[in-house]
C-alpha cells in the first residue's frame, strides 16, 4: 500500500461553524480545532451545535495506539468559539477512551481564553501557549508550526503540518490586515519559508470569496470610533463580540484619550476582558475601569459602556438594556449605541427588533446597514485569499469555513490563478480525502449528525448542558402558550402550559408553578414592551429554567406569544 | 371647534407592510392603501397578515354616514401586495356594514391586478382605473388626483389630496428613476404644479432612508442580464417578486433577441403575467412563450425560466426546482440561476439555504452578495428622499411605510433640509395626528392588533383562510416530530404527532392518517435532501393540509425535525 494521509473534516464545512479538522496518518490523529456551532432561530429550543465526533469515539482509540487508533495531539488556530468553544464538552467524552493523554497546543491568548473556561467546568488539562518564535513541535509522524496571523482576534495562527506523505497549509480565519491594532502582523517570512519547503495541499478560509478586493484593516475604525464618541453627549456605548479584543481595544484607547471611564457589562465581556488584561493583550490605566454598581456615580458624558450582546441574543446584557430590564443601566436620548459586528445570519429579525427598540429611547443607533465606518470583517476577500494561494503555491486546494456558494466562489478565484477544476476539493463535513504524494481522491463518507448544546442563558456559561434533541423521547416536549397584550407588552393571565412526555403529577407542577413563574417574571418589568421577539425568547427561557428547578429535566420548551 | 383633519395609519409604519391610511374630516374617511403583511420564519404557523380595521368597524360606519361615519372613497397607490393585498380580506368585513358603497381607484395595471383578485376571491366589487391625465376626482369633502412616480412595478402613484383643512402628499412608495424601464416617468411637472397650491403635510416612502445618494435605475440591470444570458449554456433561471414586472420584462427583451423560449413557472408569476400581458404591461411575440410542460421539446440553451420563490417560501416552484421536487424541471450544471431580489429581513436562512441547495448541483448562481448587478432597490434612498421634500415643500413631515431606524434616518436627512424637530412626527400605528391650518398634534392612541391569515400553500391564493391565532383555543396545537435520516434526507420512520385540543377520536385519526401522509409526501421524494429548512416547512405543509381535510381543522401545526 502507498503511503497515505487522510483530511477529514468533523465539523467546520459548509455550515461555517464548529470548526473541527483531522489529518489522519496511519494509526495517528492530529486535530486541528474544537469549535461549537450557533444555533439560528429556526432551531427551536437550542443554543449551541457541537462537532460529532462519533467517528473519533469508534475508532477503538487507546492512549497508546496499541489497540487501535491515537490521537497524537491537537492544535488551535485562535481563540474564537467556534474554533475553541467545543474542547469542554469534547475533551471529557474522548478522555474517556484515552485519559487526558495528548496535547493541545494554540497561541497564548487562544490558551488563555480556552484554559480559563476548561477551568470553570472543572476540566483538569490545559492547552500549553506556544510562542510564535518557538520551533517546530513533533507529534508523532507529523511536525506542526504555528504561524501569526492577523484576524479579529489577537494571536490567529495558520498551522504547517509536515507529515511523510507531504506538507499541509491549515490556512483557518485570517486576512491580510497591514496594519492591524497590536501592531503584530502576519508573519510573511515564516509562510515563505514553509512553502520553500513544497505544500501539498492548502485549507484555507473562504467565508468572504465573494467579496472583492482585499478586506479593510482593522485600523481605520479605531478614528471613526474617537470622532464618534468626541462628539457624543451621553454615554457612549459599544457592542462587539466579546472576542473581538482589537475591537474594544479601539474604544478604551479613544476613552482613555477623552477621560470616559470603562464599563464592561455582561458576562461573556467581562471574562475575555479579565484574561485579556492578565495576559496583556488588553491595558487600562489604573482606575479606568469601573464596575456596572458604580455607574450612578458618572456623568453620562464620562462614560464608555462595552456591552455583550451584538446578535440580540435572548438574554445578554444589550437585550435587557433596550428593553428597560437591566438594573442599572437605562438608555437615554444623548447617548450613542455602536453596533460594530455584522449580522449572523439567521439573528437579523432580532437585531432590527433590538435596533428598533434602542431608536425608540431616542438613542442614535449606527450599525452597519447605515455605515461601514464602525465595522470590518476578520476575514479575507478575495485578493487575501488569491495572495495565500501565491504564497503558498499548493498541489491540491481545499476551502474550509464557509458555506456551499463561498465554497463555489473559492473555487473561481482558484481557476482564475490557474488552478485546475481536478485540484480544487469542494467536499461536506464527513467526506474524507486521501492524499498520496501527488494525488488526492475521495475516500469514505463518515456520517456527521448535528449534536446540540441547550443552553439556558447566553451569559451563563457553566449552565451548558449536553443534551441531544433525541432526548425528545425521553424528556418530552412543553409548549407555553402566553397572551400578551398588545398595547403594553405585559402578559395578561396564566400562561397555559401544554406538555407532552410528562407524568401526570410533572403536569400539574408544570401548568402551576412554571405558569406562575413566567406570569411574575413579566409583572417585574416596568413599561411597554414592543420587541416581540424579546418577549418570545424571554417567555421561552423563563420556561427553561423554571421546569429545570421543578422538575429536574429539560424538555423542548417551545414558546408561543398570543396578542390580545 | 376648529376645522381639523385626523391621520390615522392603520398598517405600513414601523413594520414596511400591510400598508393602510386614513384621513378623516368630520364623519367622512377617505382610505389609501389596503395591503398584506408577510410573517417572518418566527411567527410559527402563520402565512400574511391583516391590517387591523377594528376602529372603522367601531366607528358606527353606515352607507350614508347619517348615523356615524362614512367611508367615502378609497385610492390604491400601486399594484404590491403589501398594498393591495388585503382588499379580498378587508372588503367584505366592511361590506357588512356598508354595503360595498364607495368607490375605489387605482392606476390601470394596479386595479387590473386588484381586479383579477378580488374575483378569484368572488367578491362583487371592482377597483376603477384611473387614467393619469385624468383630473381630480372628487370623494366627499376630499378631492384626489393621481400623481404617476416610478417604483419596481408600473402604474405607480403618489395621491395629492385636498381637504377643507389643508392638503396633503401621499407620497407611498417610490425612487426616482430617471431611465425606467417603460419609459414612463415620474410626472414632476404635476408635482410641481400641486406643491403650488400648498402643502400642509407630506406623508413618505423612508425604507430605504439609510442610503446615502440616488437609487440606481432599472435600466442598468437590462444590460448586465443580457450579456449574462448570451454566455450561459444551459437554461437561463431568474427569480424575482412576481410583482417586479420591469424586471421580467428585461429578462424577456433579452430572450427575445437572444432565441430563448419564456417560460414562466409558479402560479403567482403565471397570474402576474397574464394580467400583464392582457392590459399591455408585458409584450411577447407570437410563439415566444411557452408551457411548463413543453420545456422538455427544446434544449436548455434555448430556455428562459422566470421562476416564482425568490424569498424561498416553503413551496414555491423555485424551493421545488432547488430540492429536486418538481416534476418537469431540475437544475443542470451548465445552467445559471440569478436572483434578482434582495432578501426580506427574516427570510435570510431559508435563501442562504435555498442557494446552497442549487449551487450543490452545479449551477451557477448570481445573487446580491456576490454582485449588485442584477437588482437595484425600488425605493428612494436619501437622495430621492430629500428632492421630494424639496419639490413638495410641506409644513409637516411623516415617515411611512419603514421601521422606526428608518423614521430616524427621514428625520435625520429631514433635519439636514432644515426642518425643525417639531415638524418631522415619527409615531406608531395607531397614533392619531390631528391637522388644522397650521399645526399638528397627537391625538387619541387606537389599539392596534397583529391580525394573521394561514396560507396553505404560497401558491393557492384562493386557500386563504382568516384565522386569528387566539383560535388556538379552539382549533388546538399540533406537533409533529418527524425523525430525518441525517445522511439521506428522508423521514426514518412514521412522525409522533403530539396534539392538545383535539377530541380522542380526532387525536386517533391525527396519528394514524397525518402520520402517514407526511411519510407519503417524502418516500415520493427522489434522491438527497440536505436543505433542513425544506424539509421543515414541507412535514409542517403537508401536516396542515392533512388536518384540514381529515378534521376539517385549522390548528397551529409546529414541525419539529430531528435528526437520527
Amino acid at each position: 500500500m502507498k503511503d497515505q494521509i487522510s483530511f477529514i473534516p468533523i465539523g467546520g464545512i459548509g455550515n461555517v461553524t464548529k470548526n473541527m479538522y483531522l489529518y489522519e496518518y496511519k494509526d495517528e490523529i492530529l486535530i486541528i480545532d474544537c469549535g461549537l456551532g450557533f444555533a439560528d432561530e429556526t432551531m427551536l429550543g437550542v443554543g449551541l451545535l457541537l462537532p460529532d465526533i462519533s467517528y473519533l469515539l469508534n475508532s477503538n482509540l487507546s492512549s497508546s495506539g496499541a489497540t487501535g487508533k491515537k490521537i497524537v495531539g491537537m492544535a488551535i488556530t485562535h481563540g474564537h468559539e467556534d474554533h475553541t468553544g467545543a474542547l469542554p464538552h469534547i475533551l471529557p467524552q474522548l478522555a474517556k477512551k484515552t485519559g487526558f493523554s495528548f496535547p493541545i497546543f494554540a497561541g497564548p491568548l487562544t490558551a488563555g481564553l480556552a484554559n480559563e473556561k476548561l477551568n470553570e467546568f472543572g476540566i483538569p488539562v490545559r492547552v500549553k501557549a506556544v510562542n510564535y518564535e518557538d520551533g517546530e513541535i513533533k507529534l508523532g509522524s507529523f511536525t506542526i508550526s504555528f504561524i501569526r496571523v492577523t484576524h479579529s482576534i489577537p494571536d490567529s495562527s495558520h498551522i504547517f503540518i509536515k507529515t511523510p506523505v507531504g506538507n499541509f497549509y491549515h490556512g483557518s480565519d485570517f486576512k491580510f490586515d497591514l496594519t492591524p491594532f497590536d501592531d503584530k502582523k502576519t508573519d510573511f517570512l515564516k509562510i515563505a519559508k514553509v512553502a520553500n519547503e513544497g505544500i501539498l495541499c492548502l485549507a484555507s478560509d473562504c467565508l468572504r470569496a465573494e467579496k472583492e478586493g482585499f478586506t479593510k484593516s482593522e485600523k481605520v475604525l479605531a478614528e471613526n470610533i474617537e470622532e464618534q464618541m468626541r462628539s457624543c453627549e451621553g454615554k457612549f456605548i459599544l457592542t462587539t463580540y466579546s472576542s473581538n479584543i482589537s475591537r474594544l481595544n479601539q474604544a478604551i484607547q479613544a476613552a482613555q484619550k477623552l477621560g470616559r471611564k470603562v464599563v464592561f457589562v455582561g458576562r461573556s465581556l467581562v471574562n475575555t476582558a479579565t484574561i485579556a488584561q492578565k495576559l496583556g493583550y488588553m491595558k487600562l490605566n489604573p482606575g479606568m475601569e469601573i464596575g456596572v454598581n458604580e455607574i450612578k456615580r458618572y456623568k453620562d458624558s464620562n462614560l464608555l459602556l462595552l456591552v455583550a450582546g451584538s446578535q440580540a441574543q435572548a438574554n445578554s446584557a444589550l437585550s435587557r438594556i433596550a428593553n428597560g430590564d437591566h438594573k442599572e443601566i437605562s438608555i437615554s436620548p444623548k447617548d450613542v449605541v455602536i453596533f460594530s459586528a455584522d449580522p449572523i445570519p439567521g439573528n437579523e429579525v432580532s437585531i432590527n427588533s433590538l435596533i428598533d427598540s434602542i431608536a425608540k429611547r431616542g438613542a442614535r443607533v449606527v450599525y452597519s446597514q447605515i455605515t461601514d465606518d464602525f465595522h470590518v470583517s476578520g476575514h479575507a476577500s478575495a485578493d487575501d485569499l488569491m495572495l495565500l494561494m501565491e504564497m503558498t503555491h499548493p498541489k491540491k486546494l481545499i476551502p474550509i469555513g464557509g458555506t456551499y456558494r463561498q465554497m463555489v466562489a473559492y473555487k473561481n478565484l482558484a481557476k482564475r490563478q490557474g488552478f485546475q477544476d481536478k485540484d480544487i476539493l469542494l467536499i461536506e463535513n464527513g467526506q474524507e480525502i486521501v492524499f498520496s504524494k501527488d494525488d488526492a481522491v475521495m475516500g469514505r463518507k463518515i456520517p456527521i449528525k448535528n449534536i446540540f448544546v441547550d443552553e439556558i442563558s447566553g451569559e451563563e456559561v457553566e449552565s451548558f448542558v449536553l443534551q441531544d434533541r433525541q432526548k425528545i423521547s425521553k424528556d418530552g416536549v412543553i409548549i407555553v402558550v402566553a397572551e400578551v397584550d398588545s398595547q403594553t407588552g405585559q402578559i395578561v393571565d396564566y400562561p397555559t402550559i401544554i406538555s407532552r412526555g410528562l407524568a401526570d403529577q410533572e403536569n400539574r407542577t408544570a401548568n402551576k408553578k412554571v405558569a406562575k413563574d413566567i406570569r411574575d417574571g413579566f409583572s417585574a418589568k416596568k413599561g411597554r414592551v414592543t420587541d416581540w421577539m424579546y418577549i418570545r425568547k424571554k417567555v421561552g427561557e423563563i420556561g427553561e429554567r423554571s421546569i429545570l428547578k421543578y422538575l429536574r429535566r429539560r424538555p423542548l420548551v417551545l414558546p408561543v406569544i398570543i396578542e390580545v
